[in-house]
């Protein structure tokens, strides 16, 4: 792996796992009113086309980083779901 | 341009602008309580990381929507550091 690799590994990892801390403080607070369902909607839609594009493309971290941000995009529509309005 | 790169561009494009309704939402409700300020913080390194991985691989997409990006989180940031708490 080049340096510019881990970057790009470094990078896709950070913009992935950033939604952890957004989805912990909902659940925390058990209110997703100020979360926009589009924003949740919109992001889900547009990770599951990369994931598409990375299965079609055998892109490996574009399926790794795509496939484990679904599943948290997901967790974070269930709760504005559950909490918002 | 194929198929798989119109999905690549069209992938972008839905996960870049997402982020617009959610600064639209946290400005109209004068409140970003509920936005975390370490998602905030963690996605604007790693979509500023992102784009200097796109400037050293000279991937023009790459650069393009994490240019995007970076103002429009910046603009999620300066909403936190307004109406956070």
């Amino acid at each position: 792996m080049t340096g510019e690799d881990i970057m790009g590994f470094v990078a896709g990892a950070l913009v992935t796992f950033s939604l952890v801390p957004q989805i912990i403080r909902v659940f925390t607070l058990k209110s997703a009113r100020e979360i926009s369902m589009l924003f949740t909607g919109l992001m889900l839609a547009g990770i599951l086309m990369w994931l598409g594009y990375g299965i079609f493309k055998s892109l490996f971290p574009v399926i790794l980083w795509n496939a484990i941000g679904a599943l948290l995009v997901s967790m974070l529509l269930y709760a504005k779901l559950r909490y918002g309005r």
